[in-house]
């Protein structure tokens, strides 16, 4: 959290870097974010490290009620939710943050959203979408990395044991493989904002990749000053 | 909360009926809502008495936030936490209870959200109604109570030294004007649903005009059964 502000641009104004990594529980998007971070301090940058849900006052005590009223709280009460714990996250934490030129490193944000209570399919995925874009006021990260990995391969490397699966684990399964498919759409339909990874590369490849991805927007270099 | 179910219809489908009230603080809603239960209860209704926000634990846990972080939540997070809460409530008390063929009476709906959240001038009207059919599927009671009450006289009622508005005061007194503009409009946008009464009446002639407006609706009697 150290380092020159790197974000002036010739003009005056400032405008940082919004960086998020989304993927499936497991994927490795702390592990890779928390590289970005050090190499980008390393750098000089002054990094806003972050994530969603729960990354303000705010959102931890709308975190809890989701938390602690699972499968409970009705589905659309759910989606609002979050939707209330984002609006009050990037209104308090990420504007702020990149109107003061930092880098924002942050897991998960609306993309998430959509893949998950898309999967669940109880919500409509355009509508979910719709709800995070009115709460945010349409904001978007400069970069999306997806880390990609097949549900089926992360449960192997967890589970040795190679026992048949049950109706409910088939259903888990299936969900799982729902929300890769809704990522992937996701990053097709996007290409610019998304870097995809196939999570299984090793960690260091990966967190290369998001470097050379990351580096010429930086703030410092005049990529993408303008407010 | 006794008698018997009053919504069985001839085809054994039943619905009850759903009755909110409006107006600003004072105009007496819940006075009236006392009143209508007590009476409902006395023709052998089933009522469910409830409010918005904070009609169920999981609303009391989304009102608590709105409260205890009060200017602090950003405007949006506020909207969606008061959608949220709705949602839910809607979905575990309000449509339960009209299935059972109840009658639910309610302090505040979603009449409330538009009128306060588009006085305050930040959100739209239209997105705050907008937001709140989302979160209900559409749902809308069958009769709305409208406590019409000019804030001036509220304000001279309550207090009765007649020293001048200071500037804070003018602005809380122009807000409260806009709220009751927009409860007007509303109800002038949907006069089959609402019912608009001066609430400066005596409180026998008000319960007794709400009395007749929700009578001929009742379940048993065989009015607004279908489902």
């Amino acid at each position: 959290m150290t380092g020159s502000a790197p974000g002036a641009s010739p003009t005056g104004a400032v405008r940082g870097l919004w960086v998020t990594f989304e993927g499936g529980d497991g994927a490795g998007k702390t592990t890779q974010a928390q590289l970005l971070q050090s190499w980008l301090e390393n750098e000089g940058c002054r990094v806003v490290r972050t994530r969603e849900p729960g990354g303000t006052e705010v959102g931890v005590l709308i975190r809890n009620i989701v938390l602690h009223h699972r499968g409970d709280v009705a589905p659309r009460a759910e989606a609002l939710l979050y939707a209330a714990d984002r609006a009050h996250h990037v209104a308090h934490v990420v504007m702020p943050a990149l109107a003061a030129g930092d880098v924002v490193v942050q897991d998960r944000y609306l993309d998430s959203s959509v893949a998950y209570q898309g999967a669940g399919r109880v919500l409509d995925a355009d509508e979910v979408r719709d709800l995070s874009l009115w709460a945010t006021e349409g904001a978007l990260p400069d970069v999306t990395v997806l880390l990609d990995l097949d549900p089926q391969r992360a449960r192997e490397r967890l589970d040795a044991d190679d026992k048949p699966f049950d109706r409910l684990e088939a259903e888990k399964a299936e969900f799982h493989a729902r929300v890769r498919a809704a990522f992937l759409a996701l990053a097709a339909a996007e290409p610019d904002r998304f870097l995809v990874l196939d999570a299984t590369l090793p960690i260091d490849e990966l967190a290369a990749a998001v470097r050379a991805r990351v580096a010429p927007l930086l703030p410092a270099s005049g990529v993408g000053t303008p407010a």
